[in-house]
């Protein structure tokens, strides 16, 4: 059983405060495959990029057990680019340049082999073709999860709920959060999602951590206080990578075994945005990898006896 | 052995966008000390009010275990009184109105019966009335909790610094803790801190919660998401009177005692936010106080078997 990811692949040019890069590679389901690869090995990847995207890094992802048949190689095309500058206190970024490309009439097609999909990811990416890939499958995978963007609720509000309204756990950042529901408080805002239809809400706030809503379930995984946020892109899809993965390898779809899933989300997230693009995530050790999860756990953990 | 909590006992009059209040009674020292009393019953208060303050406030003080023999009522003056308006997100607010009466001169005298003080807390007021107390007590108390503002930072920083180099855990929030010490990182911000000489550091967060810094050890304690924070006033104050009430009520002051103790503000303080003032946490019955516990408890616990 396959764990199916959908999401750009792209290139990103990034500013921070700590530096600058040139064109390095991105894309929301680059990061979330690479991240679940450290938990489930058999991961199908559904995208479009130009001839100008390297080999190696198809390579790469084709390394970590992720399957690029549905990678599709748009010749004469350029890939998807996202230029973005971030303020001082990481939590907020301007775009500087956004080249659609190939990502201007992406078809995604699900190969044959791809069709046994238990776990559906699906990255950011318009509504109409998150749906369209969950019209293309034939039967409904277990788990469906959804990351969006504020950019679709501004110019697609209707597909989005509708889109919305067919999958079992939403992802969303405060901020939008708050914007596709007109609440401020996040159990109010939350009630309203839930209400449209997914049974699990993921609110991420970055360096605050996530919560995970389940009808009047809360959980609360923090994030790991760093000494720098070198480079926060890329953090959120890292996080679902964790999320979905984890998932996928126990096939446990429990409230529990969800939250345990934000934690390896967000552990995997608290290496992401040390570097620059994917450069700390995709060679981690299982040692670091365990290491970083004891300190969720003693970051979080106490002992009460309540009588 | 009993618990010293000096700091002000003052009218606030308060606006939010849920609504105004007329003067009402507010002060660090009355919101530590009310919180305090739900874990501690032997609490020494030290401030100072105007011939204006009313007598029932004090007979409900004196209610709850707390001594006001150090409350000294300055005929012919009036209290300390603070008027603010916050913003849409809480976390910030205006100060409309300060009028420092009787605070303008506040000589704190600690009577007799308040020598054998084991945990003293220090609620935000002058670095050197904070000092004058410390300085007052004959022996040095096995625990000195001290809060404090920006405002001092602004106005006072050797004399701030000098005390903080006096006490054994000092509480800040997230923004003072980056004035104090020019980090954005709250690593950074703690590690500089920790090196100016207290062994524990709280910063506090508002609606994201509370870190406790301890050497290398960091612990987080969620806020409890809320349906709305219908005024923030005091919360600070509620979180450390709930904090130290813990902490002298078992006198166990190790770090899995202080994590326990962060928990126990944490669970105070979400109350006080739920009313104007100190209408929620001025009667709360062991029931609910056990119940937030555990829904604190829900809040963060998983089960993660790391290998």
């Amino acid at each position: 059983m396959s764990l199916l990811v959908i999401g750009t692949v792209a290139f990103d040019a990034i500013e921070t405060p700590f530096g600058k890069t040139d064109k390095i590679i991105g894309g929301a389901a680059t990061y979330i495959s690479v991240s679940a690869s450290y938990f489930h090995k058999n991961i199908n990847l559904v995208s479009v990029v130009g001839e100008d995207f390297p080999k190696q890094t198809i390579e790469m992802l084709q390394s970590k057990g992720i399957s690029t048949e549905g990678l599709q190689i748009k010749q004469g095309e350029k890939t998807f680019f996202w230029s973005g500058r971030y303020h001082e206190d990481m939590n907020s970024r301007d775009t500087l340049d956004t080249q659609l490309n190939v990502l201007a009439d992406f078809n995604p097609i699900i190969p044959e082999a791809y069709q046994d999909c238990e776990f559906l990811m699906l990255g950011n990416l318009s509504p109409s073709v998150q749906q369209q890939v969950i019209k293309g499958l034939r039967n409904r995978p277990k788990l469906i999860v959804m990351d969006t963007m504020n950019f679709w609720m501004d110019i697609a509000l209707p597909e989005l709920t509708e889109t919305i309204g067919m999958v079992d756990v939403l992802t969303v950042n405060d901020a939008e959060a708050r914007q596709l529901t007109g609440e401020y408080s996040l159990i109010k805002a939350a009630r309203k999602i839930l209400a449209m239809g997914p049974k699990y809400l993921i609110i991420k706030k970055g360096e605050h951590g996530a919560l995970l809503f389940h009808g009047d379930n809360v959980f609360y995984a923090p994030a790991l206080p760093l000494e720098d946020v070198f480079d926060p892109t890329g953090a959120g899809d890292t996080f679902a990578g964790g999320f979905i993965g984890y998932l996928s390898s126990t096939r446990d779809i429990s409230f529990e075994s969800m939250k345990r899933a934000v934690i390896y989300g967000s552990a995997m997230a608290s290496f992401c945005v040390e570097k620059f693009g994917l450069e700390r995530i995709q060679n981690l050790s299982q040692g670091e990898l365990e290491e970083r999860l004891q300190q969720f756990v003693d970051l979080v953990q106490f002992e009460i006896t309540l009588v």
